[in-house]
């Protein structure tokens, strides 16, 4: 089953949307299709993707349409996880029957302090409600956000009953100590993904799949020249040029420094748009953030638009 | 319109589950009526309504057939926040159009660190959006939970942008100094609950409403009676009392807590099933729940069921 695992560079894709707050499909086929031509996989629903902002139904017909438009599934990883058992097993469902070759999975965040047991009956219910064999999960462990860390003992049980589900982990822990012991897991072909490309040369070289990253949405190209070179000479010296661009969006509330920068960088200014509660970058930081690009040489090549032809100042 | 807001002790209503985890809408329904009976009003959809493990179609669903079996609305208050501006708006106008004379709500608590503009811009887009005159929203402050607290300043912003929308707040904290700064937040006729009985008393001395607590799903009959007679001479015992069995329920995990006294006071196991990430009681602490109630003289009046009638060592 090996070559039915993800491995590269994933981006939890940003979702667009229209002045009134609806999903802005058409803006996210083409997003998706650039993403893919610069070599990295989708990670629609992600945490960058605003997906807990979505209900259900959005996500589905933004699925839906991305397949419509012809995008090919076996580079899709939607996140299907939810407080609700009944979402989470939809939307797998969904997912599954769609072809999609994996889903990204968060754990029930809601309630805290959960136990094993109890977050091992979650992903077992859904594995069993949705009986597919063509289910391949991603667990997510991202602690900031959920605040439902995923133990080593819970993935440990999970991949020994469903050994060709349970196919790897996204760690946004950020500590890197979490990844190692993932890597160390000692699980048959589990693929570990760091939740940011500043791990991504230390994730490699010690055995992991690749990352999915906010930044791939902007910086796919060079994030993906490291995973293609990480055995390279240059691979230091790409992973410094990584980072230093993911410097510069960290310095900004995520989520609306990567809309932005497409914003910008497609002349589009309906990139802009975020859900409550996220909010838009203020004037300031925009013209920070838009300085600090430039300042780096940044690029987003093969869009529209261009630095230049969008000038923060007018507004919006 | 100050009679229009409520008052007094609601029970955050636990949701029974069949053997296949689908909500049962007729233990529902008879777990409310017998609530009523009590005196207690009925916040369905809370957190300890393991409302955050049911998909947006089930909450709909549920609250059809309480209206169906003849519950009045104008003593529901529904929780209707999300983490999706999507769910929120449907389920909040949902409930308006229904007749619930509120209803209570979450922030959205994914995202974390979001800021008081995304908060607002949240509850303002679903108030905008809901576009009734009769709505009528108490605000849900539980940080143990959401994470996400709400500020005096997000507060007051609403109060005075929507005075006749913003009817109150849930006060789940835990902690009396941010009841007490709620309570002395200067708007006009604000509701001010606290979430759990044992600051009953000292809620009511202080110019609130009443509770909110998950602990009315069992003890109803006892603190509407100190709710009812806070000025009275035995205010003090009763809340002693009520503090008694409180701190037995709190020993244990609070939601299969209530369903296990639920299932032995019914003699009706089905109560006892739980959805994952929730996980039932086992079998040493459902003994040692059921010897502290008995202990204390417990009783849940007007039930067809009785302690001795079911033996927990048996099983289920």
């Amino acid at each position: 089953m090996s070559n039915s695992r993800f491995s590269g560079v994933l981006a939890p894709v940003i979702t667009p949307f229209k002045k009134d707050l609806s999903p802005d499909g058409s803006r996210l086929v083409a997003h998706c299709k650039w993403l893919l031509k610069q070599g990295v996989s989708l990670a629609v629903f992600g945490t960058n993707s605003e997906a807990n902002s979505l209900s259900l139904e959005e996500k589905i017909s933004l699925l839906d349409q991305l397949l419509d438009a012809g995008i090919d599934p076996s580079f899709l990883m939607p996140g299907t996880g939810s407080c609700a058992l009944s979402d989470a097993v939809t939307l797998t469902a969904h997912a599954v029957k769609s072809g999609c070759a994996g889903t990204l999975m968060l754990p029930p965040f809601f309630y805290k302090g959960v136990s094993d047991a109890g977050l091992y009956a979650y992903y077992s219910e859904i594995i069993e409600r949705v009986g597919s064999a063509a289910l391949r999960i991603y667990l997510y462990h991202i602690p900031p956000f959920s605040q439902v860390p995923l133990s080593l003992k819970l993935i440990d049980k999970l991949v020994h009953t469903y050994p060709n589900t349970i196919a790897g982990l996204k760690d946004s822990s950020g500590d890197w100590n979490d990844t190692q012991a993932f890597l160390s897991g000692g699980w048959s072909d589990f693929r570990v993904f760091c939740g940011s490309e500043s791990f991504l040369l230390q994730n490699m070289r010690n055995g992991g799949a690749g990352c999915i990253s906010a930044t791939a949405n902007v910086n796919p190209a060079a994030i993906k020249g490291l995973y293609d070179n990480w055995q390279g000479p240059d691979a230091e010296s790409r992973q410094q040029q990584l980072d230093k661009i993911r410097d510069i969006f960290q310095g900004f509330a995520m989520i609306p420094a990567l809309k932005a920068a497409s914003a910008l960088y497609n002349s589009d200014p309906n990139w802009f748009t975020v859900r409550p509660p996220i909010v838009e970058l203020d004037r300031n930081s925009l013209a920070q953030l838009q300085r600090q690009l430039s300042a780096a040489d940044f690029e987003m090549p093969g869009l529209p638009g261009d630095i230049l032809g969008y000038d923060a100042r007018s507004g919006e």
